[in-house]
């Protein structure tokens, strides 16, 4: 099957001849992007010259190629007083596609650079989504004054959209779809879709609805190309489908998305009528930045965009390490219990942040996996006990590994004894943190506030205390110290 | 609006009217799930007391009534002991869906436990990525006999397919798709789908190739349903296309396909030849996966999947722990170093962790975004100095406020020469945190090292050894201990 037919075209070929010839590399149309697909340094450079030079002829040029969503990366990439004067240079460029694919930071300092009327332009270009996208950080006077720039009926949406809560479904969903009753025939709904001259959207499914406007079903297109005309849709669609509620937070949407392997679902309001679409190709930035939100909740560092303002980044992080002031001082007060102990035998200081410091990575081992399964939901009530009684096993292996290894050197460089007890002191502190690296996000989730915030600063602090009073307490207890 | 016609249903009514009006969850079909699509713990235990009397009939009356991935679901709630039983139990509802859904290492253990000849069954009812799935983790003996078993037809592709590196856009693709010549009109393609009747997998877009099996371009579904029957696809298709190089990393698949929003894309050969195609709903579950590891693997979790085998994650985890072990112990020696001082001055030893531990999390909030924001190709060669001085002016005002916490509170409860030497070792720590947290994730990227797994370790050696060291050196140069 070398040279295709006009019908013979389904499934590749399987003898994989051609594929030690190598004739470049075909997936990158121009050099201005490395193998990563990101920009090379030279071509950002060279926008940047342009831009100095006030050559906005030269820097058109070098955009023009470009693909939207490039264009919009190329503006996180420059100097931030330089993005006002790109967008000037490139103005007929500035597409809704552009707009659209901006970083909300960068797009947040752009608009805000517009007048209100010409930002309401620009927001009349775009889907409802992407409208709401862009309007909904900006504070409420600017976002007023946007919006009583608007038509109407461009208006209406966007702020129906805007009364659904921040990241739910009412805010990411498209309001434009293909609905139709199921005694249509295959060959009405193409016919109706070919007289349609102002369907913007794209859409893979076509949902089926009762007279009421609930979904009944849905086609999916690829299913419809292949029926002959006559069939009636209700007799081809698949009823079982997967429906979104409209206040259903985006976390949520994005896992059903990928549980259900969804290529697009019915959005619909409380009365369970359909009143928008979510596409799979839209969710998929959603999809990403919940899951990687986690290694930013968890450290501390709020949302975490290298575009956030500096004063927005200053005020997440540092409530996060007052936080830690507090549970450091904790474990401060505990030192300060055994510092007699301390005085006569210096060892102790010197060792103590060793248990404390292993029993903190310990604990935040289990808490990211923890953290992780729930987000997922992969851990629920069902299967806690056996999870806690997983990571206890794990906790146990691990402790008793690094107390060998730190008991032994201990003992050599210093006493037997004290080798003893460090070695005690880590496998109790491991185990602690072992259990509290499954409990303390399991708690939190279960009151409701997110684990990925609330989990790290509640389980430094038991294994930072526990690491210390273990070490400390034990050497006093065992008669090691005066 | 309020009902709807046969054509004119395209937009949803923008009233809102029925907002209100509630009319219960028509999200859920079941009651077996909680508002969170999670399994209510009450149906697990059903179906665990059913398999442990050993009623098979009522195990599958239960399970009967669910989705194929809530199924899948289902084995990783029960015990690990009683997923056997279940399969066994519900062996007509085992498709080939509910397979591909099964978590990895559930799958694993599941196959393990099936004898070459029935894992080879059921490889062969599914599509090749899901096969290959199934495959891959297996070791190498088990792979070979069930692909030995498999019919020579099933078996070519999957071999094919096993070839491709690990986690690459040839394992994920599907050989299934919709390939045609651009010289066909849009009534010769929907005739052409019409009498195919063994396209077993859905398809989102139609790709236009030339006689040489080279995508020319794609045409989305939606838009062949819109255009007359006599126009040519070549004429309607899009030519600006993303193709993805068939050994494509899925983490950089999954990138394109968000940043471009893609519904599928074509697989291309290093010939350029059309091989296979990935789609969105298909790409979805990498994408989180890709996003979310970054938390696991900052933390050294390695894969930190709570199915994985215990041995797995204990040889993943102590490992990271023994690293840590050896940062620890740097730490210590510098303690140590100060062990005259400490002596004297028990202060410092109750204080010194203060310090540490601050700039540890000060250095992890910075490292968690240049992480981030790494993967997400969004820090590249062009901006690395920009927000280098980003993280050293967030890092000054993180310091300054935190140093004058500690340093008022510490001049009150010790001495003010103490709490101007903790503050002065406060503000030089956590500035210190800011460019490791930057530096060291950006190194590890230039040399081709994944900074998510390797940065952990040395920024938390120098937080820790540079806070201990500024402090207790602060200290004895200031002349507070004798």
């Amino acid at each position: 099957m070398a040279h295709p037919r006009d019908t013979d075209l389904l499934d590749a070929p399987d003898d994989g001849v051609a594929m030690d010839e190598t004739r470049g590399d075909v997936s990158s149309a121009t050099d201005n992007f490395d193998e990563d697909n990101r920009f090379r340094p030279e071509f950002v450079r060279k926008v940047e010259d342009a831009l100095e030079a006030g050559e906005d002829g030269e820097v058109h040029d070098l955009v023009e190629p470009l693909h939207p969503a490039d264009i919009a990366d190329l503006f996180e990439l420059i100097d931030e007083d330089e993005r006002p004067q790109l967008a000037t240079a490139i103005a007929e460029l500035m597409t809704a596609e552009v707009i659209a694919e901006l970083n909300d930071h960068v797009r947040e300092l752009l608009v805000e650079a517009l007048s209100a009327g010409a930002a309401a332009q620009i927001a009349e270009q775009l889907d409802t989504d992407d409208a709401v996208a862009m309007l909904e950080d900006l504070d409420e006077v600017d976002q007023r004054a946007i919006l009583a720039e608007l038509d109407p009926e461009d208006r209406a949406p966007i702020e129906t959209a805007l009364s659904y809560p921040d990241e739910s479904a009412g805010r990411l969903m498209s309001r434009e779809f293909v609905a139709v009753p199921g005694h249509l025939t295959v060959g009405d709904l193409i016919d109706y879709l070919r007289d349609q001259r102002d369907i913007s959207t794209d859409f893979y499914e076509v949902f089926v609805i009762d007279e009421r406007m609930r979904p009944l079903g849905t086609c999916q297109l690829s299913w419809i190309l292949r029926t002959p005309r006559t069939v009636k849709l209700e007799d081809v669609m698949k009823r079982d489908q997967t429906l979104i509620p409209v206040d259903l937070d985006q976390e949520e949407v994005g896992l059903r998305f990928q549980k259900y392997a969804l290529i697009s679902a019915a959005v619909i309001d409380n009365d369970g009528r359909l009143v928008g679409q979510i596409t799979a190709d839209d969710i998929a930035h959603v999809i990403a930045e919940e899951a990687g939100e986690d290694a930013l909740l968890l450290s501390g560092a709020g949302e975490g965009d290298i575009n956030e303002p500096i004063r927005e980044a200053y005020s997440a992080r540092v409530r996060w390490l007052i936080a830690n002031l507090g549970t450091a001082v904790v474990a401060s007060l505990i030192i300060a219990a055994f510092g007699a102990a301390i005085e006569k035998l210096v060892a102790l200081a010197i060792l103590m942040p060793i248990v404390a410091s292993i029993g903190g990575n310990a604990g935040t081992q289990t808490m990211a996996v923890t953290v992780r399964a729930i987000a997922t939901n992969q851990l629920t009530e069902s299967n806690t006990q056996r999870i806690l009684w997983r990571e206890f096993r794990v906790a146990f292996l691990n402790g008793v590994t690094i107390a060998v290894l730190i008991g032994v050197a201990v003992a050599l460089l210093f006493t037997p004894p004290l080798g003893g007890v460090i070695a005690a002191a880590m496998v109790i502190n491991i185990l602690i943190a072992g259990l509290a690296g499954v409990l303390v996000p399991v708690v939190f989730d279960r009151l409701d506030v997110d684990p990925a915030v609330a989990s790290s600063v509640f389980v430094t602090m038991i294994t930072d205390s526990m690491g210390f009073f273990a070490f400390l307490g034990l050497a006093v207890a065992s008669g090691l110290v005066g």
